[in-house]
């Protein structure tokens, strides 16, 4: 077994990081706070800090005098020292973020998509697109913009693989070296399911739980997986791909090729498919896009409609046990919900799903086990590669040396 | 979040604990093949060495003079430091297994059990017996004893855990209390999916991979998991439970009360509904035990009986679809398979299970994986177990402060 070394610099770009990490998910703390969050001593944060704030990473908020002692000044991420901008591929659309470096949103653009073409140069064409114009409506210059980072579902490492998401959508170096060249900007590329780990455990559940898995529903789905405070990656960067594997052995076909995939049934597709075997020709099934199925399904809950009903009922039958595995293999201490299947359907699918997944996990996997809606809010996946672009300026500038996600 | 702080004592502990690994591993090796394996300095490997052998832990064995430079001395593990105690307790069998500190196996006592008869009592007499006779047998004084270790399936944390692989055997701390006090040695108990899993990492392939999964086949069925050189408790020391994951939605019923587990169909009562199902008068279905049934199938399936070949054929298939879930969502290095239902059929059903779980994986997953046969050995869960108390031993006697499993 070959184990990374830890040196005396790891553990001083360790405690930086943790810093960092406190002070970014409180918002507004105080050296006190982030010794007591980090377990760092307090002269530890105190050095840090200071640091931090000569290199303009942090900044000092406010000072309050107590009636007795030294005042206490409030320490925050600053947010002036640049821009980070994140960029969500999705079938449908391309959407980037502008974020300023507390990871505070500023601004969005969005383009649609042809969700028909797949071809890379003209993926990467929307991509450059869609800095250029939000960098121009924010007049931001490009020298203020620390980093880039964009989410690509079709992402693969190695030279054989093949795209699980979509079919035939694969990213190789020759695709990413052409978008590096279109966009110009420190540029980090990661797998979507990274993308909302990073972002529930900077911004969301992992700021208080140290092993969580946060599944994404949508199109398509899938898992990030956190554990001991770190993302699962996996020997190819391939860990989380729970939604291709079985839920039903040679069930529904999967738009991946194979059968019986959790995401022939949970994900949108999947959940139109099964109102589609309860009531063939419902409304809701004429529908063009799928967003507007997922809102109208929402919908015709709230009045009572029985076969929408019975659709959720199941979805929530399929996604309890679907999770379950998930929980047995894994045994994390939360699950979370993101995605934009949740925002729209999340309170009708959790209670049901809550329960079959309780009674599904073997043993004492869901001891104790908490399931809820991720409260990082509807920009997960922008908001997870922005943060993963932060922390590759921090790397590159020095500042940070371990514990960096392998983006590409 | 809270991550747990690294300090020099740890990195030292750390540095104890490689140096340990790498010449267990090993066999005998030399300080220069311990500094390149580890990636320590050859100043610190000379230093944590030195510090083992003044304590006994590690001795050299000979010293060879090279043409020019100083004599190499080679260095092992100290087997006359003292002796372990491993034991797999089974439904049908309690094993113990004489370990020396260099984890030779020397002596074995098996005592048989009424696979009926879960009373806990039972289990800590038989427990008890076997170490008692191991001892007397090996005319080993219990003060040479550095610790034992024990295998329980039952074994469940916190109070209302309910046992998954034995349904109604499962032990709290009252039963641990009493096995304590009955074995009157330092002992350590420990899940046996951790326990195989420790054996693969330090004496497996956890010496050339830094993860890995490995999959225990007998009358039940888990997976013990290896993360960057650790080992996957998870937040109830549940993780690996997959042998209770689905296979097929509202599937068979498995004795764990559930319907459609992995285990219902490679387990080996599983193995048997399947053979039942293709030929239902087949004259191994009359066998008594399980082992001998599977002995029989791997004979029948020499001899070309065509039942008997669908039978293995169909379990390939649920077997490489399952472990493809396992693929997906860890997406390891590398898959090892264990348990007597390997050591016996392993040859029969490795070729279509390979083939099934490299055309299941979604992606990337499977990219560049490797699914062997486990080189840990027949004795894996007895090894494993004693490996946990032997390192809890080093870590009461100050050795090692980090990475230590958690066991009871």
């Amino acid at each position: 077994m070959v184990v990374a070394r830890r040196t005396s610099r790891d553990i001083r770009s360790e405690s930086r990081l943790d810093v960092l990490h406190a002070v970014l998910s409180a918002g507004e703390t105080t050296r006190g706070a982030v010794a007591a969050s980090t377990g760092l001593s307090a002269a530890t944060v105190a050095t840090v800090v200071g640091e931090l704030i000569v290199e303009g990473i942090l900044v000092e908020t406010k000072t309050t005098a107590g009636r007795i002692g030294r005042p206490t000044a409030t320490i925050a991420m600053s947010a002036e020292r640049g821009r980070v901008v994140g960029v969500d591929v999705a079938e449908t659309y391309v959407r980037a973020v502008l974020f300023d470096t507390a990871l505070a949103q500023l601004a969005a653009v969005e383009l649609a998509r042809d969700e028909h073409d797949l071809d890379p140069d003209s993926v990467v064409d929307a991509i450059g697109r869609a800095i250029d114009r939000l960098l121009a409506q924010e007049r931001v210059s490009r020298g203020a913009v620390l980093g880039v980072g964009v989410a690509l579902p079709g992402l693969v490492q190695g030279d054989t693989g093949v795209s699980v998401v979509v079919p035939n959508w694969s990213w190789h170096t020759v695709e990413l070296d052409r978008l590096r060249e279109r966009v110009g900007l420190p540029l980090v590329v990661d797998n979507p399911l990274k993308v909302i780990a990073t972002a529930e455990l900077w911004l969301g559940r992992g700021r208080s739980h140290t092993s969580l898995v946060t599944v994404n529903l949508g199109t398509g789905v899938g898992a990030g997986i956190v554990l001991e405070g770190s993302i699962l990656r996996g020997a190819t960067n391939s860990a989380g791909e729970w939604g291709h594997s079985l839920l039903v052995l040679d069930g529904r076909r999967c738009r991946c090729g194979r059968d019986g995939c959790v995401e022939a049934y949970v994900g949108v597709p999947g959940i139109q498919q099964t109102l589609r075997e309860i009531a063939p020709e419902h409304a809701l099934l004429a529908l063009d896009l799928q967003r507007d199925f997922i809102i109208g399904m929402a919908e015709k809950a709230d009045e009572g409609d029985a076969a929408v009903s019975e659709a959720i009922d199941r979805t929530a039958y399929y996604l309890g046990s679907a999770l379950a595995d998930l929980v047995a293999v894994v045994n994390p201490e939360i699950v979370t919900l993101t995605g934009w299947t949740v925002w729209r359907l999340g309170e009708h699918l959790l209670p049901a799903t809550r329960e079959r997944l309780l009674s599904q996990s073997p043993g004492g996997s869901a001891q104790g086990l908490e399931i809820v809606v991720s409260d990082v809010g509807t920009s997960s996946v922008a908001t997870g590669v922005a943060t993963i672009a932060l922390e590759r300026f921090l790397a590159d500038a020095g500042l940070l040396t371990t514990r960096i996600p392998i983006a590409l």
